[in-house]
């Protein structure tokens, strides 16, 4: 039998990407700047801590409340679809035969597909959630999970840059070890997520590693830039 | 006549909202981290920037490297689907029917609108697109456009908590102001925001409020433990 291949990545593994490439990139992009400002490595744990709690939470949250917002919207439209084929059928039943015209469908085709489509109330709404508005039901309880798994990846990959900060005292050593360390894992990371995603690995990892690199560049110049040089 | 009012909100606003979210919290939430720790705004003010830089690049060449992936992701699937349909035309057709009968449609429907789809090739792959796989052409010039808008809100965003800290020395008394400030712009923002999406917008506000103070006072209690207190 003929298989296929199309692409689909999980839930889970888009979430660890989302978390783990700001966490990666952000920190490491921060504590380089600083390192071009400052020369105590401690002053730069605290800011890069900081700065994954802060964005360990701004990330983790936002998700949750997104996917929060994605189910409330869903229903509320689900409702309304309810509505709209008690109260306005023909109306709906014009949008239903739309979107077969739209794929040049005959016009004799498209009032079967809406008379047999509007037996089943339910299924009519299915079809007009889907085809109509492209709105699939979320997963209610996946909104914590997806806020957990950004959370925590943020607070892994954030991790991986700080780690020489915490070890070594001069920042601009640190700050040696740190390029090193992140841009490694930026490409390991760069090279499954493009893996992943059915993306060509070695250009996708190319690609992250040089967002990382620019960014921690450009922090650290502006830094540089605003102590006087 | 009937006038359907779903919500669509434009891709530009997304873009402005995903940049500014997170503009206003991260910087606001590092700030009132590091002024738990440290006493001298300059000192506040060199890492704001310092993320501020870091956080705008990694958000917006992210947003363009995905708007880029998304179309290459699409052109491969959209050639995939072509060849399918050329080498596998049954198998593309039981697909169709496979779609219709998730539906409940009759089986002698399901071979009418496969039949007739198939005549024009173009247009059964269009629907295959859009239907079994479930993807909209993107807009190959939209990534460009994404990144910038992004980057830009993540920098109008940040400039707002970070502010204060320009202005007054002391960076315990400007944590006061930023706070206030920033608060005020989140529940401005959170409001708006809200609105846009067809959500609750008090509710809306309040819960983007709750993100900020959430991340800034994790930030702020993390940098003083650190800190000893």
């Amino acid at each position: 039998m003929h298989k296929e291949h199309h692409v689909t990545s999980s839930e889970i593994i888009r979430d660890v990407v989302i978390g783990m490439s700001d966490g990666l990139t952000v920190p490491f992009a921060l504590a380089a700047g600083l390192s071009g400002a400052v020369s105590s490595s401690a002053l730069i744990v605290t800011a890069g801590i900081a700065e994954i709690v802060a964005g360990s939470i701004a990330m983790g949250l936002g998700g949750f409340l997104a996917g929060r917002t994605e189910v409330d919207h869903y229903n509320s439209e689900l409702k309304r679809e309810y509505n709209e084929v008690e109260q306005v059928p023909e109306q709906e039943k014009a949008e239903v035969k739309e979107v077969f015209a739209g794929f040049g469908l005959s016009v004799g085709l498209q009032d079967q597909i809406a008379d047999e489509l509007s037996k089943d109330k339910k299924k009519w709404v299915d079809f007009m959630m889907k085809y109509e508005l492209g709105l699939e039901e979320p997963n209610p309880n996946r909104a914590t999970k997806s806020a957990f798994t950004i959370g925590v990846s943020y607070i892994v990959g954030g991790i991986i840059p700080l780690s020489p900060y915490l070890i070594i005292h001069t920042a601009q050593e640190a700050l040696y070890y740190s390029c090193g360390v992140t841009l490694i894992c930026l490409f390991i990371f760069g090279y499954f997520k493009s893996k992943l995603t059915g993306q060509p690995a070695l250009s996708g990892a190319f690609k992250v590693v040089v967002i990382g690199a620019l960014a921690a560049g450009a922090a650290f110049g502006m830094a540089k830039l605003i102590n006087g040089g």
